[in-house]
């Protein structure tokens, strides 16, 4: 099966087998009362700071739902953009182990603007509207686009002053600080984020999510969270020795910078089809085009992948094509190909 | 590091690691929507009856929470043993995603009694009591004891006359069958039961649990609570691929039997020792002794275990050893020598 | 004090007390067993079907929120109007309650619009998304505008369609009924409403607010559902009553007339002031009109009004006056003279 | 009709109608944003101490479960009798809102005893299991039992070492305060209570429930916590009124006295007969007897009364008898005479 569906429809790197293998040798505590885990804290701390406090996780969904959960309290409320996967793909779970409201704003190219966000903090506390605690936003967005470093420090600096906190959804962090060419440091850490969901499940992961909490009191009351949360694994050391070979390896560098070079190859191959429109510009590793709708069937029986008008508004033959680290040059050459003999007869046809 | 603390301090199973791999091969779709998962529901069902319906989750309390939510109102209630997981160890994940109260009562030896169940159904609804729904029992329990068929069986049938629901939380449910010297479809399907959380971790997988719905109609909304629930993982393939081979090959069968011998094999070490006292019939991997308090820290010092006073008026000097697939005849044998030392140091001093 | 801030800043009205003493006499079961509630079930039968069934509460929150607790699952969400009261005036109690989400959509005039609903619904289940199951519409809306009859049963019939319910927050049901010269049975439950949030305590009430459901089998839980949402009163009797003689004795009629047309009379006082636009046609007893900005704090100074500026992209020079069973004319005319002299002395600064 | 099955069976005591009357003339900010509310704030801090903080509601259950909410992270727990109304007639409120476990501890004469709770208190954090945050007792008990001054203030002392708190359900607190012949200040803020639930319903009110904060910091966010949970009342002040009335004029004590009074009559006459017992002594407005169970029907088809066995172990035949502001003398007296009548009948049955 070719997929351009997701990321995560790619099985695991190579690499990480050995790595499962041997952490699972012998016995060892349970629940990350284990050496692995010391180390992927300590690992985490190179990257994101001495201060940082990681927790692994199990899923995407979890490292969202359970990182705002650390902060919030109930009559408080998330701001985030209406295509945020929070928002939209996370099936209620935030509304339910939150009991808080998501406050959700147009954002034409997945990101939140400042003004748009200051717009809705109240001058006031008023005990009828619940009250904005914090702002998440996603790195790269849902449609693939980028928060430059500076966008995140002022949207950090203008929350921190109103008391409020930024929380980054990086289910694919990893291709952000490749495409920005910075670092998890620079682009997380130095910002001032709060609260990251780090995602490494998408970039060749079995299984690797994790909370970081980048000030440690916000931390405090975490473990006690992702037990309640259902996340907390017995055979963690499993996940953190992931975690751990994943960042000090450069697997996650390699992996991304591929999967963004992949999108960057197939974006180039649809510039000389006049009836392919980018959506977004191509910043990281999706694509999202609109195309003849009468294309859409014919091409997903060559290659798995989605429409994507997911918002009102959204145009019914807009698609997502995602390239991840295993997508192979010769497949997205396969699939233009088809493209190409697909547009060819679509014109054709009177 | 020598371990009896907990079952789920053992690693992979070697069986398995092929498994996964061949699963994560080549690109697949995403969330369950892949071959591996039609697999795993077609051998639940060959172990289960055709009716079933498996939905495989992350980890053992998810399971518990999430089936139980498949079923419940929040103003229901479950009734459980107090030292039922559901109760005491899952960090009240149980209130917060269901929202409702665990009715729990005593159980000596573990076993929910049926008259004590039935007391805390009420004659009539009356809106200021929570309406017991589902009965939770363990299969071994906590203590390691077993429900026999018949009392299973009496236990659902009761409940089904008034309208009630039988869920067995099976975290451990291979050791079970293994000790009844039965099968899953009679000692769960045939008896009755309604929801099963099955589990795998324990006794040899990566990760491997499931909710099992017995009856169809109960699992109509179970895809969306999973998702809600933040355990609808993405590799969906890996987790299932391992479940269908557990089955399949007999590992489940192998492991478990293999754990029920060591504890069988630690308990008639213990027999020539009057100063320990089997704090509970040894029926499956769990060894509950109370011995002389001065020995456990130095015992700990050898191997990892728990001592396990975890409700109000059990002993202090309660310990619980745990046999698991990969524990060995040879450890067992240095553990008792040494517990054999110690003893033998502390009936000679003054 | 004089006040157009709100109709709850009005007392009670003469009426209602000898109802509320005569309850009161005397010994009675608590918790609604009692005749006065037999009586006040009796009578919302006659306004709204004999299929009816209703059930007194303590806020209007209450009412909506418990309303749509009785019929919603947590992954099931429900679609409102972003200046719907449940959304923005509930303080989050939907979200913490429901733990499901609100599904907001644009509504310039305060009325969902039938296509816009439609687009929310998706044509399959996905567990990604949560899946619609109520639509809530508010008649009254916020800004005072109606649903015509063919409106809302144009909905309904929509929704039932679908398999979704609509639940009207009827908050100033009496305005609505008035303004729109028809009666309870032919705007609800002809229409197709399922569920009915009754508000009266806006309208002369001590307090009086009720959840009617028009099709029994959405009731089935309810009793429960409100005692867990902390809204069963023990001196039941006492608001039955009140509810009871609202309804047989016309009550509600000439108090929402009277409110109605005081609100007509402001509005026409403002039709020579071509500073003041109204920002929704009168069609209740709620005046939104934006005027010059410098007038707002003295003209607030006289008489307590809000600015309402409570969405993004709304003019901030817009107010509510909300009139209510007891605004006088007087004051109206004392209010439209100060109008008038400060509009005088804002054309003549320079 | 003639009721001992609660003290909320009576009415309203004819002092409180002009008090709500005058509240409700001309109109007046709604929510608590009047002089009432500020008069409320003023008359309780003469009771409970400047640094209280008193905030009105509409239901007992509100107020325990808001005044638990105010403190509570849903990960805490809260310890309290199984026989608590909190544990036992709030369906399941408290797990619903607080998404919290609650605690229970069996109790025979209705008193949580010190060493039952620090057995609760666990020596470290553990995140498998719930941490205690709260504990909450009654005052006077659900067995109408009171503790004394020197044993509330043990708990709370011992509480505080530990960093928890204490909540007290004071439904009845006035039948406490009078019985114990102490005063507000002395039996709550100078024990050392944290929370208190301040109950005036069940004691001459037509509605008047209240969260008193003793120390202001844990007031910190009740206002959004009594909005989310559906009990910001508009018509506040006349809720408020009646507070400041009940405690400036006395009436609080005079209701409380009667009542205890009665209950002590009515004891008394039960005396000579031996084959009633007392199930619990008498200490405040309620009566717990074991009488012939054949003659309970008999005798409510006279009186209204309640069955109370509401926990495994109770006897059946256990009855309640409560007794009211309202309760006559006479009443007692044919109930009486109504009783050695059934007695005398009964005896003579063979």
């Amino acid at each position: 099966m070719k997929s351009l569906a997701s990321d995560n429809n790619a099985g695991v790197h190579p690499e990480i087998w050995p790595v499962i293998q041997a952490a699972s040798q012998g016995a060892s505590l349970s629940y990350g009362h284990d050496v692995w885990t010391e180390q992927m804290q300590a690992t985490f701390e190179k990257a994101f700071g001495s201060q940082s406090q990681t927790f692994a996780v199990l899923t995407g969904t979890a490292a969202n739902v359970l990182g705002l959960a650390a902060v919030l309290e109930p009559h408080q409320a998330v701001i985030c953009s209406q295509m945020a996967h929070l928002n939209l793909d996370e099936g209620g779970a935030p509304e339910r182990f939150l009991g808080a409201k998501l406050i959700t704003l147009p954002t034409p190219d997945g990101k939140l603007c400042l003004d748009d966000v200051l717009a809705q903090i109240p001058a006031a506390e008023d005990e009828h509207r619940v009250q904005p605690r914090v702002v998440s936003i996603t790195q790269p967005t849902e449609l693939g686009t980028l928060y430059t470093l500076a966008e995140i420090r002022a949207l950090a600096e203008a929350l921190h002053e109103r008391g409020l906190l930024l929380h980054m959804d990086g289910a694919r962090i990893a291709n952000a600080v490749v495409a920005l060419d910075t670092g998890f440091y620079d682009m997380v850490t130095a910002t001032g984020v709060d609260i990251l969901s780090f995602g490494a499940t998408k970039n060749g992961l079995l299984c690797g999510e994790a909370v970081v909490f980048l000030k440690p009191e916000l931390a405090r009351r975490f473990h006690f969270v992702r037990k309640q949360g259902m996340q907390l694994f017995s055979k963690m050391r499993l996940i953190a020795a992931q975690l751990t070979t994943y960042l000090d390896s450069g697997l996650w560098r390699r992996n991304a910078l591929h999967a963004n070079q992949m999108a960057a190859y197939l974006a180039a191959g649809l510039q000389p089809l006049p009836e392919l429109k980018l959506y977004a510009p191509v910043q990281s590793n999706g694509v999202f085009v609109t195309l003849p709708a009468a294309l859409i069937q014919a091409l997903q029986a060559h290659t798995a992948f989605y429409t994507w008008d997911v918002l009102p508004g959204m145009p019914v033959n807009l698609v997502r094509w995602m390239t991840a680290f295993d997508t192979q040059k010769e497949d997205l050459d396969d699939f233009l190909a088809q493209l190409h003999a697909a547009l060819e007869q679509w014109r054709n046809t009177p």
